[in-house]
């Protein structure tokens, strides 16, 4: 199995080295391959071609600024790793950070490791192991943060 | 016949147990087929992989956040969800609630446990029974609370 | 010639009987096919299949409720009706009414059948009579209200 | 060469004998085709419509009212018309006037006819003369009001 | 290796000076194609069409208005771009200034300038030497004012 890495220039933190130790922890082993673009929106065209590089799953790291033209460029961007994903069959997890999301640069660093680690383990998870995930369904799992857990009724 | 069964990790209600008793029920019988992701966003691949597993319709659940971004993610899910459904031909139900939807969580697992299960009786009335469904067309049917009825004039 | 007839049962409206009406007065005679789905985001695959069951035009009935994620489902719908049409190269005309385009439920009941009544009577224009249309270009007629006419300068 | 001409019942102004005379004039001569539709959402098919019977180019006229489901209308079939573009790799040149530009109709009329003109001469210059729309670049050209003119600094 | 060059008489800086002289510094050398358009909607097909020119990359200059229109034709405009890199497999590099991003017309043209001659630079690095493009990740780095650089944790 293959997993793509797609990250940009513009994102203030580097997650390749959170995803890369997690992927290099995976049982069977997996090949990597990267590829980095400018922004956000330049990404869908890198899983696209990471995708006929034989990929068998991508996971793409982006930042989201905080000014509105920010957030239309994160929907675009979305969009466009959507039409990826449906043309190839296969997923694209996404991991954006939203610069407002946080209050300070080191809550902002903290978010991107954790939501960069989990999506890393939920890509290997989803490769290698339906079963677990089905038995994770409505639990409230979440990255980035905390999981929220399931409904208390 | 063969229904999919698309959930996430991120719902904090598992939707499954409700929507099989359902699909359990059904005459003539029907096979169903899961498929657990992440979140939302993931449920367009997921639904295309259950539609090549031979799935005639599927029944996509997923819980939507409280943030503008998590609309956003929902807009890009259901925008996903309709291109699986052109691309095939077929149905896909989408079984969204919303976070903001309900005052407290015994509320909120109320409105899940009600649009899971009247949209998995949705699904065997679009498979089975277009008669029935045509007489209810204009009667102001809700999934998730109760029906509205017709206009009154 | 063949028009489908696409509804939703969430409507509080019956759109079926004004548009049958108008369509069964057509010269030359028409046949018609319906398609009854639970919303109106299950209306563009509704609408596909009509138009595989030999449809050479679709109107496509529903209402949308009063809340923001209704106006988004709306707008999702109407962006699966676009990608239908241009698949098909056929047109699908839209008889979507917002609950809260009217101030009360008589005059919602109103907009509805004027709405379908008139897009019923468009659906036959474009099909049979496209010198009458371009005669109409320009001069502001309504769906769901009265025209409002040309400019008057 | 031929230019396709898509315009809507809808409209309040007849874009049509702007379009014709600009047209009329053209050296060398163009085929012109029409085809009128009620509103702007049905503007894509009849667009796809006109290339199918081999037009270059269309020119898409098109009003758009003042409420916000009206906007919403205007970006659902401007998508469309991109989707058409891009299956056909020719432009469609979109002559939108919204109602809430003008402060009475009198303005109204002369946004309309002066958009319609300038772009009607743009499709011309478009199909004829790349040259000359190079050394427009990065001019400031206006469509429905007077050019801004390239920065002053 | 051959770039084009898509740009607007809409916009009120001319770009192409800035682009052609960071690609005519290339080595190795590239060549450079260009097509210029009325507006930022008419962008999606000038980049298919050099694309079917055989260009490898396109770099697309645009100027967005101040009103709510103008930010979503800038949308419509950006969903047509990432349609067709995606039909292509290619990059578009997007050069789209908005003009409420400067308080004043001299800041306009200095981001203008600054946001063309960095992607000019993004568009020879993204041809020819992805391993810098590689290192560059997660430096925040901006086109159109001064790079924000990595988080300080």
């Amino acid at each position: 199995m293959k997993i793509g890495l797609a990250d940009t220039t513009f994102s203030r933190f580097d997650y390749a080295p959170v995803v890369l130790k997690v992927l290099s922890q995976s049982k069977p082993k997996v090949d990597v391959q990267r590829y980095t673009v400018p922004g956000i929106k330049d990404l869908p065209v890198a899983c696209k071609r990471l995708f006929e590089a034989k990929c068998d799953m991508v996971i793409a790291c982006g930042m989201v600024g905080k000014m509105p033209i920010d957030k239309q460029c994160a929907h675009e961007a979305s969009l466009g790793l959507q039409a990826v994903q449906l043309s190839e069959g296969k997923h694209i997890l996404e991991v954006f950070v939203h610069m407002d999301e946080a209050k300070n640069e080191k809550e902002l660093a903290s978010i991107c490791e954790n939501r960069a680690r989990k999506h890393a383990q939920n890509a290997l998870m989803l490769l290698f192991d339906q079963k677990q995930m089905q038995r994770r369904a409505g639990t409230g799992r979440r990255q980035g943060k905390d999981d929220e857990g399931p409904i208390k009724t």
